[in-house]
């Protein structure tokens, strides 16, 4: 059986078969958005792993070397974030060069890097060239967990209360203004260009009560999904309640696009998806800039409601179009 | 200016210039075997990354995916051995894969990984499948320092020992032999796919006075060489002092090889080469299997000498051949 006829999420699913019930010292097993290990002394990190490849991840045709390496390093600490992680955070990176590349391009992408690590307060420790025919970035990172415990995305129950943080839609609408040659000025092509982490946010909501988390990489639709699989519990969401922005809803608009959909299935945002109980849920809202966009309940999978109060079909409307952005 | 005219040393050199004096909370910069950094409550951790790519790093002809699983671990478990550093470990994996790899053919791979962590007191604490036109594994590692100080490449002084562990050239040797169409029974082949780190012996070497390490990836006189320019050191050692396995010996006689340029140039042995105060070594090599092969002086670069105490010309001997393996 190929990996084409398995599916990648099959392959996965068997290997970690394989690492079940492995490695005691590991505390979180595989299949969340970071491992969590002890180090000596006591102290939880979170590490994690992520890699770009070009022509499968990234198109150098529309997005530079810069936003490249400033995305590569983004998208694992907003694992970290996921897991209420602390700064500082340590990253080593593993570059697949071309002979062909320029040395100018990966200058570049070491300045995109840096500029994030600069702001999210993370140490590129190191790490290494090698040949590659396709350029691909392989960045790993560890951080503190320094609350002493972590969010995953296994500890929702029914009846608790779903929310996001900041706006959706905008990174999937972003990708589709830069293929069809728009600038990158547009703010939703910087937010895919240059996605920001929530670290700071994560931490907080854990501090105030969240139960589970999940960074959105793959869509609103798929990671709430993951949640939910996860935490054994089903989830509705009230379309109307989704944070769409004004630039979303503008370049959706010039696009001939449905910013909704782009919200429910796009991804790339790299916003955090948060559940916790009704009562701390107000809190946490009154402080951090969080939308309540639905609730989990009993049973197993994701349910948009429209506002009437009734499913809308996903597949009959065209929200699935933006999966395979 | 492109990677193949600038050479990947030349475009290391610069990233590692692009990172030094950033990122204070890293205790030893971009460079050595494996970064290290503080974790909260005081433990040092070593952190390293090494990838292999399909085509570059291994040929699929000759090298099995349970080897590739086990040696792809075993790179990494060499870089915390030369840092002194202790299981357990953690690892991340990211594999590579095109859509026509074959899902037994994963597995595999992993089955070899899980062999190599389970030696090695190492925990595979997760990973992630990427889509790629060619294979690729990519590893990553962290491990604690529990003597609090580690072994770096910049150890060493004039006037000190220089020693390795087990026998050099065996892998290079293996490898040839293997490209040949020979079985993977020989120990020299065994030695290049399923190499031993040296995880208990670099910790020893630090409690009994090591100065300065490296593992053995790129052949005995590159790596020496490494330690001489961080060291600021010469190091001149004696052919006759290196040690030659019986297998590498009638390996070598069979490919009609010389074994000694194996041994200097050839590469992937992950043995541990150390350095010590003379004093020290003599009490190291009563406990450990090491064989003292010469000296740090004061000066530059690595001379090898002959029985007569002469210099052996490298390049005229044809000992450079190696390096390109």
């Amino acid at each position: 059986l190929k990996i084409s006829d398995m599916g990648e999420f099959g392959m996965i699913a068997e290997l970690r078969e394989m690492l079940r019930g492995r490695g005691e010292a590991v505390l979180l097993p595989p299949g969340d958005d970071a491992a969590v290990f002890q180090a000596p002394g006591g102290a939880l990190m979170a590490f994690t792993t992520d890699a770009m490849v070009e022509g499968v991840h990234f198109d150098p045709s529309y997005v530079s070397w810069h936003s490249l390496g400033y995305k590569a390093l983004a998208v694992n600490i907003s694992d970290l974030a996921a897991m209420g992680g602390s700064p500082p955070s340590f990253a080593l990176v593993v570059l697949g060069l071309s002979p062909q590349t320029e040395g100018g391009d990966v200058r570049r992408l070491y300045e995109g890097m840096i500029d994030c690590a600069d702001e999210f307060s993370c140490s590129i420790a190191g790490g290494d060239i090698v040949g590659s025919p396709r350029v691909f970035v392989s960045v790993s990172l560890t951080g503190a967990l320094l609350e002493g415990r972590f969010l995953t995305r296994s500890g929702a129950r029914p009846g608790q209360s779903v929310m996001v943080t900041g706006t959706l839609g905008d990174s999937a609408l972003g990708m589709r203004w830069l293929m069809q040659g728009g600038g990158g000025n547009n703010p939703c092509a910087k937010k895919f260009l240059y996605p920001q982490p929530r670290l700071s946010l994560g931490r907080r909501a854990l501090q105030m009560g969240a139960v589970a988390a999940i960074d959105i990489s793959d869509g609103l639709l798929r990671d709430l999904g993951h949640i939910c699989e996860e935490s054994g519990v089903a989830a509705r969401i009230f379309a109307d309640n989704i944070p769409l922005s004004a630039a979303a809803r503008a370049t959706a608009q010039e696009l001939h696009e449905d910013p909704l959909a782009a919200a429910l299935s796009g991804g790339e945002d790299y916003e955090l998806l948060l559940v916790a109980e009704k009562n701390d849920a107000v809190g946490m809202r009154a402080e951090i800039e969080l939308t309540a966009i639905g609730e989990t309940v009993e049973g197993s999978g994701v349910t948009v409601l429209d506002a009437a109060g009734r499913a809308i079909e996903l597949k009959k409307t065209g929200y699935d179009h933006f999966k395979e952005a």
